[in-house]
């Protein structure tokens, strides 16, 4: 039910991403927070800050606790943020003496930024495997089309004869190394926050150390000291997302003037028109540059938001909140459409 | 059900603008669509084109339609625009002789841009009531505190007291030109699209004037010969939206520093910490700045969808459907934070 | 010697436009500040403030003052602002006892904002001449081509007929409207900046009034009491300089894809290939596309600057120097690449 | 006498940074392309395509040629590069028999993207000691003041006490961290472009592997395929840029804020004010908040600048030249004020 393209009743026939939107819906957030909280009982059982008896007390109550969104969205209203009225929840859902050992020595953001961080991992496998699909799908365009010429274009003139394959590269080698820089942002750039009221854990005393590395092991996370006012790790994801959209944009603008041309391509399943029902749109190549273009643009506000003042920035947090979750919608959108475009080209070269 | 923040479960709490999204929802873009479908027929009937009972047949026709919205899912999946699939319907649902006048001579874009026009008119009331109404507060707070020492800060450093009133204005100050603004813009940018296959109106021959003017006053938008691929109209609302979030983000940004310093304010309502229960966080202010920020990186892709190639593009016309409908809910949701955060002033000066 | 395109020994053959960047060297700044402390002067005598010989006194020191700018470099190194450094040396230049009389009452932002407005006004003087220029030169086109067919593109895909005339309209309609923004603009958007320490101008007492309508009427500007940290004006020039760019992008892309495709044109002086002395490429067409998206980028960050804190930010007031004045340049660039593009093209329609 | 702010003869004392500019002047610009045609030549002698004594020939001419500036300024306003005019240039510098030779097999693009990564990767070692140094800085903070306790902040209210070390920590950690992301650029984004006419290199047959190899041994370059139309490297270079203003942005920020609230720091050398004497501006502070927001909104073109159509666009291409060189020298400019802040912060904590 929403105005959003990606979520939208009819637009997100073009732009829908259903298994990316499901990581950034409500529930999906609640349960990687639930995760979070039980996991730091288990980790602090662990360090010996609480008992093994009351982590499992803890674990129970929180996973039978029943959310109620309303007053979620009623507590967001009032603080900012949903972590008081949602730890609320979850004390009341637990036995009452354990109560108090519930979301202990932590703070709202270490809870909302390690949710994000469990979801973006498991976007970024989506991602990934996406990847390498629209990879070996131009690997079998370069197989069936790559010794065929097809001119060259440069400047917007043509130049000099080049190959099918020549062009299929300029596409695919650069996937490539964003599946590179993938491997590489999954070893360390997705990871645990755990910092406390202002970052220093004071709760938690010499403890600390062991509660964040059994925190980590047991979310499946980096393991990091808190991170809450520097965020170049979650610039460097909004790049990557940036690349990946940027390179498939070049794609479907290539396509686009192959189909203008006329030659050079054979395109399947072009969108109609209402008045011209001859023409043959090449509507998904038009939304690879539209979502490139959408993504330049908001890569400027993750940047926007390392401006994150003292130790924790309320506004440049928020500015993340408007604009990540719809980058990676984006992202996985275009490696939809790049899938599905790479299936339409029947031929390519003369 | 969205990610989106203006419409998620949870966080809406604070992004939240319930008349704007419907505004944006796809049942509103169907109805705006049948509203022009039915003006079009009545103004082709007044000019002659077809008869009055035709437009009769076809408004009743309309009036009673049930869209299938899975098929225009599937319809602007395959096309691109749901205009093919939803003429279809419209066609189905009027009687078989009067079919083909059912979107005679238009073409999709016609159907979409005046939808977008009627919305965003609709949306403009509703932000100048807004501000209407902000500007109101803040002459509240003029009159109240105006006369009250405050310490003039430049360059975040304290320079010579002036007075609340002297700080104010400058908030209300441009909220009043952005008012004046706003009604320049309801005199000639909401205007009707209608230009056919290539923009040419060829299918209307000479009455092509006629049936623009008559279809104008039926819509209440503003006459106007088409203009798909100009798009300096849409520009300047978006940058309107971005004056007024900017204006506000201001705002906020004072108030946030008035909160900080602690002396010259006394405000109520701030939002609690689930690791300090003693704080009062100025989460409204700061919600302006976010948002603020937000719509001045989205007015970016506005500007890059004016490079709007041939007679429609596709790629830049798509990229103001992923921009424009959440800079609207931003400038929104803007207006109702800072009504909010006025009546959370209950004091100001020292 | 500078590495901006604009200036560049080499690149300033493309981007350069000599009259612009005129406006905004060190020397014409310093120049126009000038003219602000004269007419302050003058407009103070006028007041009763000081004498007319303390005011003509000042208006002959600084008529021969001569200007150490490596001082003001290391002043501005220093206080972040020109102002004070320039100010000792206006007051070193005029007789001693008058010497305090200098900058009475004004601040630094006074003078470094209503110079940047007289100069802002003389660039939308050239910025407006050019427009017409490009205008005329668009109406030759259509008197010499517009009858002439040219097929229609929408989405990349040939559509339908269309005449010459309807695609030059397409080019030539926002410039007109653009001209008309401009008058609007140049009624009221162009003010004088004078509100002293914190904006109230204390030291000018019941005669503030006074003094700024004699300054406006001095210096040919609007009135305004001081607007500081009200930015909305300067915005509104940055979304007209982005329109103008903007328009001409959509008018180099399509030049490009017609020569592109090869037929509907004739464009003498395309640019040589070192490597393939064959091409013709559209170089100007190209140029007018890179502006558009850089001004489309870059009136973001003076929309970002709208969140300008407090009664002056230096950060905000930074970032928009930055890039104003190579947004203003850019629209000249752009202009001047357009008039000279028009007359390239040799034939247009087929 | 540019305007650029990297440049302007007054506000370079704030913004300027001649090292860098030195790298992106013309002179520096033609050398690094006398660099890449002499290696060229010699790595084509090496692979046999030329004699050694046809390149020793090239090297000898090159040495001495006397490049006319005013001619490349018009044959870049002619051609949209300005290597048909240095080839002409060049050409006419060397022995008669053996100008065919100069450029041979390589097209405009590989000199001007060659020259540009020379020029980079000089630049990245710069950034790098500055960065080293910033570090060092914070190092030295921490070993002074370190220990003392300072109010932590959250959401702009007072949340806990810390220590300085723990501030200081969220400025220097992410730059330790910004120095190993550039020891990754160094080891492969910084590469030779050598494509030919159309990226193919078709003149040099079998011996264009060996070419590359030598010709990245000669100038220090990471050995790559061409990768004309794949700008991914550009693109990871000004996000590192930015990442790095990014973070000054946040440290600055935090400084002005501490300097606003007047306890936590003592500072030197802050800015006077030309009305208010008795203040000290924390200008160097402001100027890191303006360069990190001016990065974060040029980082947008650089991506735009990826959706770089067909073997070469002129367009995008043209973008990166507007845009990269300046976000350079703010990186460059930001690190020179961040080492001098560091200079100015005399204590910190209370």
């Amino acid at each position: 039910m929403s105005f959003s393209p990606f979520e939208h009743p009819v637009l997100r026939g073009l732009f829908g991403d259903a298994e990316i939107a499901e990581l950034f819906s409500a529930e999906a957030d609640v349960a990687a927070m639930l995760r979070f909280e039980t996991a730091l009982a288990a980790a602090q059982a662990s360090a010996g800050i609480i008992s093994e008896g009351e982590a499992a007390s803890i674990s129970q109550g929180l996973a039978k606790v029943d959310i109620d969104y309303a007053a979620l969205r009623n507590g967001v209203a009032k603080d900012g943020v949903v972590i008081p009225e949602l730890v609320r929840q979850l004390r009341a859902a637990v036995e009452k003496t354990v109560a108090p050992k519930v979301h202990f020595g932590a703070t709202s953001q270490d809870v909302i930024d390690t949710s994000l961080m469990l979801r973006l991992k498991a976007a970024a496998f989506i991602l990934g495997t996406r990847l390498s699909s629209c990879i070996a799908g131009m690997e079998g365009l370069i197989k069936r089309d790559g010794s065929k010429p097809l001119m060259g274009y440069t400047r917007m003139q043509a130049a000099i004869p080049i190959t099918v394959a020549d062009r299929v590269v300029s596409w695919q080698a650069p996937l490539c190394r964003h599946e590179e820089r993938l491997h590489l942002l999954l070893e360390k750039n997705f990871a645990i926050q755990l910092g406390g009221a202002a970052g220093t854990l004071d709760s938690l005393g010499d403890k600390a150390a062991d509660v964040r590395a059994e925190l980590a092991r047991r979310l499946d996370l980096a393991e990091s000291v808190q991170w809450h006012s520097q965020r170049d790790g979650i610039a460097d994801f909004a790049h990557f997302l940036t690349l990946v959209t940027g390179t498939l944009g070049k794609f479907g603008q290539d396509i686009a003037l192959l189909a203008q041309t006329g030659s050079g391509i054979r395109l399947s399943g072009g969108g109609g028109s209402s008045a011209m029902p001859h023409k043959q749109n090449p509507v998904v190549a038009e939304t690879l540059v539209a979502l490139a273009r959408f993504n330049a643009v908001q890569v400027s506000a993750i940047h926007q938001a390392m401006v994150h003042e003292q130790e924790r920035s309320g506004a440049a947090w928020m500015l993340e909140w408007l604009v990540l979750p719809q980058m990676v919608a984006a992202t996985g959108s275009a490696l939809l459409s790049a899938e599905r475009l790479i299936l339409q080209i029947e031929a390519l070269g003369s």
